[in-house]
């Protein structure tokens, strides 16, 4: 296998390329933003037209479920373009359903489909070291192995049902959402108590209170920084996406609930494009005190 | 400094009891529960009578603000039988404002408080491994440091202002009982969508949806046992303080509001003296789906 098209050059997509280049592929980029387009060609990235039919693989890294049908079933999607067999590998967060129904109709198209959401982040995704958690027929499996092991650290395997993957997915997704909102109330509310954030950060991360994204996320704020390494605006999606998941399994998850309520006021309240640590904004706002200023 | 009265011998306080002994301390243990004070006496606790003049240091670990109050300061309490000078340690979880009064009052009766509230389960207590979040005065502070060095893996220190060790507890407690019941949404979620409660710990104990009490708690699900290391009844109560803090300083707190809710259902549903990964049982029911069972 040597050709791959990466269609998503956001910061999780980008890094899936750039691992791919490192491992001797030949690696296509498509992204609405041109710039990432051309920043991934003077990295190393194919310089000629795509040909489709010559694609052994194509990896969609996008936003949501509505970009990544468009991408292989709309009116210029890649499903008529491509040669039998070829696969398509999904590391879009979207619901199991999605999944399953888009691995059917790829199947009618004589493709392959793998379910493969992704976590890790910017630096792992670059560094080759996601975890994915992937789900499909053995064939699409097998074929995506080599991909894989240029881009993972760790594979988690979910049988060879498409939407395993994405379940999983869901799960790790409405954990990390709620961490980071319960970082968030949490931080703001010791300063509403006179507990200095780097006194936080360095008390709570030896006690039982601590979480991943608490030791990840807190320094951002402590920081003054909000660059988005991953930004406000995902969280309404993602966990809008569990909270949908949830709904048709009558499953009721009312901590979620609540952390998508914030995710959504800070978005509302125009903090969309800062990084999701952003949401201690509307907590600080709420209770009129100040964040930490650089 | 050689003579100490421990009042309130649940696990954490037995532990603390424990500790002292190995160190060389005379203890006495207090309790309701009369076997946990046989219990103590056969392992090398004081089997006299206590002469309450005699002692250098109380420690008090016990459930809430009220049996602390009754305890220092009610109709026999021992605020008027200890001599002058002698420290009144107190690690039971309560309000600021509540650590201050206490401060405030022992003073007045020419006693040292030490506002010392704790951190890290019962297993961590028989240790000597626990954590204090501590603030008192100077004086309170260095007549409480042999103790510390007997029972503490951790020490951190906040202040002379008593109230600043609760605030910090306080916010510890938020994040802890969040992440339990957060985990126990997110695993029932998992069974409704086809994730086994085992793939479940195995797979977000290494991705960012990870925490402290998840990578704790999860097992206790997942091997169907709920004898209390930690008891639900403990949340209601230290999550109901959290918010009454919150509510005081205009803090609005709406994911720990939630968490509270799904630990006081476990409550009223009969739970109360399980485990707190019970809570799990909650959502569980809601869903009509099942535990891990032996």
């Amino acid at each position: 296998m040597k050709k791959i098209l990466v269609v998503g050059l956001g910061s999780m997509g980008y890094g899936i390329a750039e691992s791919l280049i490192r491992s001797g592929y030949t690696v296509y980029g498509q992204d609405k933003n041109l710039v990432q387009q051309k920043k991934l060609m003077e990295a190393g990235g194919a310089k000629e037209n795509i040909s489709f039919n010559d694609l052994d693989a194509v990896i969609i890294v996008v936003l949501n479920e509505k970009q990544t049908r468009e991408i292989i079933f709309g009116k210029d999607g890649i499903a008529n373009k491509l040669r039998g067999g070829t696969l398509i590998m999904v590391c879009t967060t979207v619901s199991p359903n999605f999944a399953k129904e888009m691995s059917l109709r790829s199947e009618d198209s004589g493709l392959l489909y793998l379910d493969a959401p992704i976590s890790g982040g910017a630096l792992k995704s670059s560094e080759g070291n996601l975890s994915y958690m992937i789900s499909g027929s053995k064939k699409a499996c097998e074929v995506a192995k080599p991909i894989l092991d240029a881009t993972a650290e760790t594979v988690f395997e979910f049988g060879e049902t498409p939407g395993s993957g994405s379940a999983m997915k869901a799960v790790n997704q409405m954990l990390a959402g709620v961490h980071i909102a319960a970082m968030a109330e949490a931080l703001t509310f010791g300063i509403s108590q006179g507990i200095e954030p780097k006194r936080f950060l360095e008390v709570i991360s030896k006690c039982a209170g601590s979480s991943w994204m608490l030791e990840n996320r807190a320094p951002h704020i402590i920081d003054d920084d909000y660059t988005p390494r991953s930004s406000i605006n995902i969280w309404p999606k993602d966990l809008g996406i569990v909270l949908d998941i949830a709904k048709d399994a009558n499953f009721s998850a009312p901590i979620t609930a609540a952390a998508l309520q914030q995710f959504v006021a800070a978005s509302g309240s125009g903090l969309g494009q800062e990084d999701d640590a952003a949401v201690a904004k509307v907590y600080a706002r709420n209770a009129g005190i100040k964040l930490p200023k650089k």
